[in-house]
């Protein structure tokens, strides 16, 4: 696997656009992606009852299995908006499969922003066709800007393997912030890729890596209305097609994990008002999925949060969050240690307290990259999950997000 | 129900006393709470793995039905402290079933603070010691005080009822503050009663009662190693025994639910940091346990309990947090209405946003105290839960809790 500089038009056949169209004050906040031919496409949305309108529409396309662009506004989510929404959503998908030349099944509509406020039609249908003369190669960093809300910088990844003698490339970009939380919370991920594969070898594998990628990450436990990951392989590379288990799909697994653990990690990372990114590794648990419990109840602990905001090695919040986690493990057993660029200390050995120097602790604690690491001593499940921390600059943004 | 200023003291036959024995600075740090004979009992515990040295040992005092008296130190948990932690809960037990001349087996020990530091038992002793000879019937505020951690006010409750002629009274004492959530928490919380009650009915009782209370309440979604609700009945009230489901057992569930509810909510009102008190009440659900998985995640949710802090009208974080509440229910059916002291305004009919005037919600959410009602429109199923805003001053308090 080769790590390269770019994002969903690095892939063959791609080309994407952003640009501001009046939803936003100033920022931009339209984005469209289009693949030159018919892409195979899978999908994963959000598992909240309440869905916006887009998702719903998102829903049928997936289904169909075959895709073309990808339209995106940021601004408003078209969320709680009713049958006005519905419309709206279907019209985006309608006007820019005419500018396109496809129809409009083939077109995938997201939308991320304040629910319940109807879509300004006028400008969304304006900003399609503003986009169109747009698409470019180099415009990634455009569109990947373009979907952001209260992100303060944009998310993008991008390798390439071998597959058969073929170089096929996998590109992504996301959008996160608040509200993101196991079962995906709002967040948008669009994936590209030139690979030839099926869309249900595609569905597979999608979402078995948003398992252990977007759905290990917390930044505040709330799941939104809109969360969308969104994945088109247009088949351009020419390999030959890869097939569950075979040679082609390890490598082509590696690359896709890497860019949606890239785009993952660093939606924590800008969690909003986050100040450190904390990773949490399980190992030695009974199982890899009762690791999984027991990392993200960590990571998604308000206490938890709060003390590496406060740079306290607070091991016995950890060790309670892991104990109300539900998961199988034996508290007696667990060893605890925490580790910076600037070292490590454990703290817990066996379920009991270790000495350790406080003065330490704090130097290691100050950093900006925390690692946890709980050892369950019970077995070889293993887990890693990621959060930050929980700050003033959090309640103050969300404290008044909508004016 | 006659509603009564009181406590732990107010049935017949309970004394108490709070003293400081040197485990905080300053503040009140020891409790003991005494019966003037064996009391039937009954007792909830922490759903936590972790269970604190205290919690083993009060599951042993609970299962024998029988109980003498209850001693709680503030300032350290005695939890995740190994087997000398099981040892120092038994010799706390031990030490003050000698003073009061009882045998260990029936003194309930309740610790809360900080975890995974050895408990100073000289200082735990000595204060048993200094505990005995100031017990008496006013001592109930200096017991409710010294139970406290990072709470601001003593929390405590008392009611009596007319039960066959006879005045059967009921008194309670609570510590919440932060780690306060569904399923119980870092929250200790003891009841008295001179009622004639079996603790097999007691225990039903009890389960049944904190289901629709402390488990309706959350500070910040922690559940802790140490909490426990403590019922002891010493049946001095010369009642006829009360059995479940005649009218005497109606009677005393009344009064038992009202200083249960009354301790829950002001847990809830001294929520670290908090500002503002959050009922939420879901109606027309499906059913009462859908309507109560869906007012729990709602004052859960850390971007509605944000939004709470700025005064923000932000319905779409709430119909949201009902969505991913797992609970069944149809968004498009759903309204929504915030109302305070200072009126009420509808946010939300059928599941879509009404205009609604900003000016008037700011109003009504500046107030100290906000109920929030939602209906479902499905059924006749309800429940209230009750939250707290997330603040600056809860991440504060939680940044450095240890030093």
């Amino acid at each position: 696997m080769k790590i390269i500089e770019g994002s969903v038009t690095s892939p063959i056949g791609f080309e994407a656009a952003g640009i501001h169209a009046g939803l936003k004050k100033a920022k931009k906040d339209m984005a469209l992606l289009v693949s030159a031919c018919d892409a195979s496409t899978a999908a994963v949305f959000t598992t909240n009852r309440v869905k916006a309108a887009p998702v719903l529409w998102d829903q049928h396309v997936a289904a169909s299995g075959k895709a073309r662009a990808v339209i995106v506004n940021s601004g408003n989510a078209n969320a709680c908006t009713g049958e006005k929404g519905l419309i709206d959503a279907e019209t985006t998908a309608e006007e820019t499969a005419a500018l396109v030349g496809t129809e409009k099944e083939k077109v995938y509509v997201a939308s991320t922003g304040v629910i319940g406020v109807p879509l300004d039609m006028e400008k969304i249908l304006a900003g399609a066709r503003s986009l169109m003369p747009q698409l470019s190669k180099e415009g990634w960093k455009d569109a990947a800007a373009a979907i952001c809300t209260t992100d303060t910088f944009s998310k993008t990844a991008a390798a390439s393997v071998e597959i058969g003698g073929r170089t096929v490339t996998i590109g992504g970009m996301a959008k996160g912030s608040g509200m993101i939380h196991p079962n995906m919370a709002t967040m948008l991920a669009f994936i590209t890729t030139d690979a030839v594969i099926s869309s249900a070898t595609l569905q597979k594998l999608l979402g078995a890596t948003v398992e252990d990628t977007f759905n290990m990450i917390s930044v505040d436990g709330d799941t939104s209305t809109n969360d969308s990951c969104i994945v088109l392989a247009n088949g351009m590379a020419g390999n030959d097609e890869i097939i569950f288990g075979d040679d082609g799909y390890e490598a082509f697994e590696e690359a896709f994990r890497y860019v949606l653990g890239t785009l993952a990690k660093l939606i924590t990372r800008d969690g909003e008002g986050a100040g450190r990114f904390i990773e949490m590794q399980v190992v030695g648990a009974l199982s890899d999925s009762e690791a999984k419990v027991l990392a993200r109840s960590v990571i998604s602990s308000s206490l938890v949060k709060a003390a590496f905001f406060g740079s306290d090695a607070n091991w016995g919040r950890i060790l309670c969050a892991m104990g109300y986690s539900g998961a199988d493990f034996n508290p007696s057993l667990v060893d605890l240690s925490f580790s910076s660029a600037k070292g490590t200390i454990q703290t817990v050995r066996g379920g009991e307290p270790l000495p350790f120097s406080e003065e330490k602790a704090k130097e290691i604690l100050l950093e900006k990259e925390i690692t946890v690491v709980a050892d369950c001593h019970q077995g070889s499940g293993s887990a890693v999950a990621w959060g930050c921390d929980l700050t003033y600059d959090y309640v103050r943004i969300n404290g008044d997000y909508r004016s």
